[in-house]
């Protein structure tokens, strides 16, 4: 630390990233997609727009925002795109929950929330989950504070219905209401057509997961133009070109692109299922994740353990040292045939330690 | 405005970014550079990159990190990346002046220095230029708060001295002293190994102007290790990955391209001083700009009616409306036939209003 850091930040303690590896292993730790992205991407990143990176990218994102309106069914000035919805989420608690303001969470969520409170100067209730893990959607009801979840959460995976989200919103109406659907694409029950409805509800997406462009940097949230309005407010007083050229006209091309991204969503839901179910038969309690990872426990090897031997074996998967959780691994939904490979690798260890 | 944001951003003003055009126009509004980047940035791109855009980019920065200090002959710790060098000078003034810090900064100079020291809280107090436009040194000796100068200055043009800027440094030992070096390239006097010697000092660069990568988003600081953790610190609560990895790639491709960029810099500085001297002798003021653009009034036209005159021709330039400042154009130097169209309309609007 130097001697010239405000003291508001002192004693941040930043998010952790999940770990980024060079060497061949397979790669089951941060919830990327074991998919290329669609084959559009390559075809818009052409060398002609390579040479036009001369010209500042639109800060206006017109053309991201609008291939966003369009999928989603809401209007341009519904959507407000951040350099990954990180950016999108940092804007919104900065904003709405201000200095001093107050916003609450699930106790076990994503782990960033808390940090942005943190940086942010915002009080935060987290709320403890049920002890299978799932939200309790009556902790919510007229909690009178600002909300985010996120839905599917994680890592447990669990998801709220949208019936429960819909009681949340509504009885929320003086406080923002945001529902973080990073992974909502494999859980087919998103709240989006909420946003018409209230005014108080922000949803949050990423191409990182569902759409194969964690490298590209590229989320969005959409909500009522009043609440858009406020974010590129905030956006344009902190960095008005957020979006570089490349990712908006690549994440464009990708959101339009449903005949394969629908595809590639359906082998990842495929293939969970039958994973889930294969740790099962191998005496793991896994939650009903319906995201794009699986959320293990097995009382026959700690999940420190287990993710240490899977490592010596090339396998990376998400160990979280945090009580009530630190016995679970999170695991990516990778390609098909990896996922063998790890079935196989764990069966292996087990039968080593039986 | 929603309901929902906080009191402390109720009054923000957003910085005005200048404006993006579609139509062919000759664009010299914005300080671009009229070249493309150089081709290595092509070769870079590859399609094998895209396919695993799938991965999320090095939060680290590594690549990227280590070319830039290679680059400037420091260590890696001493580098800082940012989504743009606005990003970096958010990071910097959000945490090093923190809620009801202490910052200056000149009174005429980049416009967005005001609107961060507004969404951070920061007490902000901007000192008038000389007569002439250039910056007084004296008023930043010993001066007991954190510093923000650009050099060479902008929307002037003018450069403080090495001597001048290490005066300053070393006179303000308790304080942070930023120098934004966006349009360094182009004079050719940075303070860049002052770094080493004081570790109060940070120095900020762009991609975005002499490098060609407007639309890529890729800015940098260079201080001491100490300020660079801070920096981190601060990124790693707001958006770990703020960097994509096309952006990584390309950037750390054109950086090592000296032999391309020297050549496109020495052009356009050529191409400043020429119509720097053409504008001269038709009558106009102009700064000795040591920037990518010229700075220009004359007695035979308002600023503003000269740039509404221009864009009839389709030529766009940077017009402020704003005291002390009110009759000059901001002219990025473009491409060398571009800028003789700029002379010769300019020659063409004077005559027919003579």
């Amino acid at each position: 630390m130097s001697r010239f850091l405000s003291d508001n930040y002192k004693s941040l303690v930043p998010y952790v990233p999940g770990e980024q590896v060079n060497v061949k292993v397979i790669k089951l730790n941060t919830n990327e997609s074991p998919f290329p992205p669609s084959p559009k991407v390559k075809e818009v990143l052409s060398e002609e727009v390579i040479d036009k990176l001369n010209l500042y990218s639109d800060p206006e994102l017109k053309e991201l925002t609008a291939a966003i309106a369009k999928q989603f069914d809401v209007t341009p000035d519904m959507v407000f795109c951040g350099n990954g919805s990180d950016d999108v989420l940092a804007f919104a608690i900065m904003g709405f929950c201000g200095r001093g303001g107050k916003l609450c969470c699930p106790e076990i969520s994503y782990g960033f929330y808390p940090v942005y409170a943190d940086i942010f100067g915002v009080e935060l209730e987290q709320i403890p989950l049920n002890d299978d893990f799932s939200i309790n959607a009556e902790d919510y009801i007229g909690k009178n504070k600002n909300i985010v979840i996120a839905n599917p959460n994680a890592p447990t995976g669990l998801a709220l219905s949208f019936d429960d989200v819909e009681r949340i919103v509504s009885s929320n109406p003086d406080n923002l209401v945001i529902m973080d659907e990073a992974y909502m694409a494999f859980c087919y029950d998103s709240c989006m057509e909420l946003v018409k409805k209230y005014p108080n509800l922000l949803v949050t997406r990423t191409f990182s997961k569902s759409h194969s462009l964690a490298g590209l940097r590229v989320g969005f949230g959409i909500a009522q133009k009043e609440i858009i309005e406020d974010l590129n407010k905030l956006k344009f007083s902190f960095n008005p070109y957020n979006i570089n050229t490349l990712s908006v006209k690549a994440a464009a091309a990708a959101i339009a692109d449903n005949e394969y991204y629908d595809d590639k969503i359906s082998q990842i839901v495929a293939t969970r299922e039958k994973v889930q179910n294969q740790l099962r038969e191998l005496g793991f309690r896994c939650t009903d994740s319906k995201s794009n990872f699986i959320f293990a426990s097995s009382d026959r090897i700690s999940a420190a353990e287990l993710a240490a031997e899977l490592r010596k074996r090339n396998i990376l998967v998400r160990y979280f040292n945090k009580a009530k959780i630190d016995n679970y691994l999170r695991i990516t939904v990778g390609a098909a045939d990896d996922m063998q490979t790890l079935v196989s690798a764990i069966t292996e260890i087990l039968e080593e330690r039986a």
